[in-house]
């Protein structure tokens, strides 16, 4: 039952021979692996400017245009140094590998668990901000924008239960829906700005632009900064899925990564040209390119589609983290940092558990922090420029330690990449702490010690389960000990004669074993096996608190048992399984509680003999004789 | 841990023998078992009025007084009824006993249906009545009446898992402190309205009474009879509880019995005729008793201490429905038609279970009713009255079947009893049907087939599981089978080794099995098998699906396999236990799914063999050496 309906939701389970990955040209490659990066550009201009208007006011437009070309600087180093990850790496180097197989097993872990972090971020970020183009479209909706994140975050996750294939040319469909529809309100903006009737009327969320005059502060411009760097997440993708790629799939990556770069540079650089001579000012309700696109188009066809393919775009940038953060958590498994059910593939033969595991922890954040983007981005780039950092500082020392031909011009870009992320990091760790991003910063090092003490327990297992190949020769299977069953029984029954039979085929030392709760309680069960033609000894003991392990359990260690220690004991629990569930529901189960208390015994092997039931025809019989009884009885 | 919290909420256990019973005399006796039937009278008067105020306005208080002098009536009538019951049944006569052993099986249990539900609805009754006590006093707490309910059955339910004695002394003072504060409510009510100043100025609630003014029907006073009739609702208890008194037992039931009913007479008879002379007019917000007491003392003391021993009796109603429910359903469970696990002593010595089923059943209820006593009591004279119709009729086959000395004029009493209970029935469940009573009418049959249900299903149980005592001496414990053990293994390591040794010392038949999920996965297995110096074969089958079970059963139900059908086959489960819960959690316990999945395979005994493991200092050691082979490697 349960079964039919997983598969329902699931579909039908997949072979594992059924596990293959499709290829793509750069065209589309790009489009699948960059959702993520892509994006951004829905929230980052907003960001910088929730920082800077409360503050400078007006003054905020023109240093905003600053920091976008700081940011798109910053994209264009990163954009080269992954391009060289991308020679080193062929078959995909994420910043776990490269840090882990470049620095130590340390760095590496760190980089896994900020990618961790970073990915959980990315689900939350990108559904909240995409339930904010919704509601920007539809106002009414805006009280219930926590469940309808939550919503599509559970929609996401059985799609990707099921196993949506990123690698899916639908996939980068939105993607190209997104950039054109961002390019066409560029085009439009810029049109209806310089010849077009457009005045800058103050909209009522305007009115306290005015008010913000204070002094721009260095630490302001760099909080502005740091919330911009939201814009740059997510360029890792493409270094890792270099698989995807058609072959020479390492050249199309590297024009792919060009690409992306371009992509951004235009659309992220466009809207903040807009933000720009717009005005537009962020408020809870309505989404800077919302607003933008108000102005531009007014409440048309276009303002819609430009909400819709932003939201869809998001909800792919959070599938892109469904697809990566399963199999990161399945790399850390596979070395032994991470419960191993993570490596598992399940069902349908992706990670089940991490997708779980993912869906969870986002469904959390979204709760917690009111599904508002706003919050949330303190939080975010921390963690990715973490990793950002970890793998660049992993090419650098790549390049120094192979000594490949040009490896001194490809250290300084990797050295010049690691370089500007981690001050980047310094800037957003220290101006963004009080804000939320200490919460990373105390997470990371926490999930870091969890993955090394895991590491450890897996360890101290396989030291004491392995066996080393030179001593299987000589290892001896005849047991040096001698071996008695135990059967607990509460009367004499078929069942219970079927379980003696059983234990006699095992070994001569069979004990019957009743625990008498009441005072004479035993006394049938005593006369019955006197009549017994066998040499099975009843053990009976008192109970006063009504209890059957503890007796049992004294009764093995008392010396009035014959084993000796290093003996093995079996005790075997007959239970009866019947037809249908409620009939179980009405037989106290006492053997599965024995099985469970015995468990923790050492030496004790539990048996269960299963003994099956039926629901007689011949007992309607029995029912109308006995009726029948009774009537005469009475009359 | 669990069990620390369980014993700290219930108390230490109890023993067995420690089951016993304190006897009173007539006074404390029927204090004791009466706080039921008394407390009826704190909402009796109350919903008269509710069905006649209305429709017939004023009119409404003669009529009312008319209707309590026939529940009066009624009452009497059954008082001398149950004194017989006394008499027959020494050891105490419920609705269940007398009419299943008078009538048959099926009246027995429709009585015990009967019962079950009204006294689900006494808790239901009493504790949202008492709840309006306590609001009618602190108005403020209105809003909450449901919640107060609740929490007041909990409190009940954890008492009576704690195993209060309903036979303490302590449980018959809140009784007489109810009749004595209504008597004295009723003298003063009597002066202050003779002698007093008092004229009735009409309350606002009163202000629609002048509208009711229809003209009075049958039916309506029938309706406002039934709801009346919930004034007589416990008066069996007495006759259940006979063992409870000092001996002679019999004959100071019997006077408990005349007490019984002239408390009520007097409290409920006096309540009425206050609620005519003071025209109390029922309101949500002040139940009728409340009503009077402020008019009588004004909200002084006397008010508060009306409303205090109003709720504490009600309380202790309820309290007697924990009592007396799990016996009942005890009883029914000890005759195979109730689950079993209804039968069974708890922790502290009383059927926790029944206990539990209660308070849920009563929660719901509750709940569902919004906590209003007044929607409630359409559903509760039903099932009591069908009690009191079945157990009269059984009292009067008694007589016929005994003809004992007097048995006619024993007969007619009954009969009289019998008679007159069944044409309530009958009224109760015309006049209340829609308003509620439709629902008992269809619990009771849906319950009685249930258990008749249940019955069989245990006999065929028994049926399946007897051996007569005279073929035991004949039975065969030498097994004619032979006997084969498989250990499912997913390498080969120090526990499988224990293992195949344990499988080893049960029999010859040991076979190692293994399946592999991936191409290839079992070829390092297959090597280091070849090493092994045994005779022990290493099955390895394919598993597409990465599921275990299924080929292993394959494999069991194959040719292949050399058992011959009727064989026993052991699945052996190596399974290791590490030191903590979190460990635990860190291994896929497949061993635990395998186990459960078997038990539904016929012929397969499922074994499981306990591995433990322990944190191992030499780990930490291991941990630094591994990390220096890192450096080195990278240096």
């Amino acid at each position: 039952m349960f079964r039919q309906v997983l598969r329902w939701v699931l579909g039908e389970r997949l072979k594992t021979s059924q596990l293959a990955e499709q290829k793509f040209n750069v065209f589309w490659g790009m489009a699948i692996l960059s959702s993520d990066a892509i994006s951004s550009v829905a929230y980052a201009v907003e960001e910088i400017l929730w920082i800077l208007i409360p503050v400078i006011g007006m003054a905020s437009y023109s240093w905003m245009l600053k920091i976008a070309g700081a940011i798109i600087l910053l994209l264009f180093i990163l954009t080269f140094s992954y391009r060289q990850t991308v020679d080193a790496y062929p078959s995909g180097g994420g910043a776990y590998i490269v840090a882990k197989s470049n620095l130590s097993n340390l760095f590496g872990l760190i980089a896994g668990a900020s990618l961790a972090v970073d990915y959980t971020l990315t689900v939350a970020v990108s559904i909240t901000s995409g339930t904010a183009a919704i509601t920007s479209a539809f106002p009414f909706l805006f009280p219930y924008r926590v469940i309808i994140s939550v919503a599509i975050i559970i929609l996401l996750t059985v799609g990707n239960l099921r196993g949506i294939r990123d690698s899916s040319r639908m996939f980068g469909i939105p993607t190209y829906a997104f950039i054109f529809s961002i390019i066409a309100l560029i085009i439009a903006g810029f049109i209806k700005h310089t010849y077009g009737d457009y005045r800058d009327i103050p909209t009522p969320s305007q009115s306290h632009v005015a008010f913000g005059t204070q002094a721009v502060t260095l630490f302001l411009l760099l909080r502005a900064f740091s919330s911009g760097c939201a814009a740059v997440t997510g360029v890792e993708a493409i270094s890792n899925g270099i698989p995807n790629f058609k072959p020479p799939s390492q050249r199309n990556a590297k024009i792919a990564y060009l690409l992306l770069a371009s992509a951004v540079f235009v659309t992220f650089g466009g809207v903040a040209y807009l933000a720009n001579i717009y005005h537009a000012v962020p408020n809870p309700h309505q989404t800077v390119i919302a607003q933008i696109a108000t102005d531009v188009f007014g409440k048309g066809p276009m303002f819609y589609l430009i909400q819709v393919t932003t939201t869809i775009i998001l909800a792919m940038a959070a599938n892109t983290a469904f697809a990566d953060f399963p199999i990161l958590l399945s790399l850390i498994a596979q070395d032994g940092y991470a419960p191993r059910q993570l490596a598992l593939r399940g069902h349908r033969l992706n990670f089940s558990n991490g997708i779980l595991t993912l869906s969870t922890l986002a469904i959390i954040l979204v709760i917690v922090f009111k599904g508002d983007t706003h919050l949330l981005i303190p939080l975010y780039a921390v963690g990715v420029f973490t990793s950002f950092t970890l793998s660049q500082t992993g090419m650098f020392v790549h390049w120094l330690r192979l000594k490949e031909k040009g490896w001194l011009h490809r250290a300084v870009i990797n050295g010049l990449g690691a370089f500007i992320t981690s001050i980047t990091v310094g800037i957003i760790a220290v101006t963004k702490f009080p804000e939320g991003a200490w919460i990373v910063v105390l997470v990371v090092p926490t999930v870091v010690l969890i993955m090394l003490k895991i590491r450890r327990h897996y360890d101290s297992v396989a030291e004491q389960l392995n066996i080393p190949n030179e001593t299987l020769p000589y290892l001896n299977f005849n047991p040096h000990y001698s071996h008695f069953v135990i059967v607990p029984i509460d009367s004499l029954n078929a069942m219970v004669v079927k379980a003696l039979r059983y234990a006699k085929s095992l070994t001569p030392n069979v004990e019957a074993f009743h625990v008498e709760t009441r005072e004479g309680e035993a006394d049938k069960l005593r006369r019955k096996w006197a009549l017994l033609n066998t040499d099975i000894p009843l053990i009976i003991k008192q109970s006063p608190y009504r209890e059957v392990v503890g007796p049992l359990i004294n009764y093995i260690d008392s010396e009035e048992h014959a084993s000796q220690p290093g003996d093995v004991i079996t005790v075997l629990l007959p239970q009866f399984f019947v037809p249908k569930w409620w009939q179980m529901a009405l037989h106290n189960n006492t053997s599965i509680f024995i099985a469970n208390a015995l468990f923790h015994k050492r030496n004790v092997v539990v048996s269960v003999l299963p003994f099956y039931l039926e629901d007689m025809p011949a007992l309607k019989r029995k029912w109308h004789e006995e009726k029948n009884k009774e009537k005469q009885s009475r009359s």
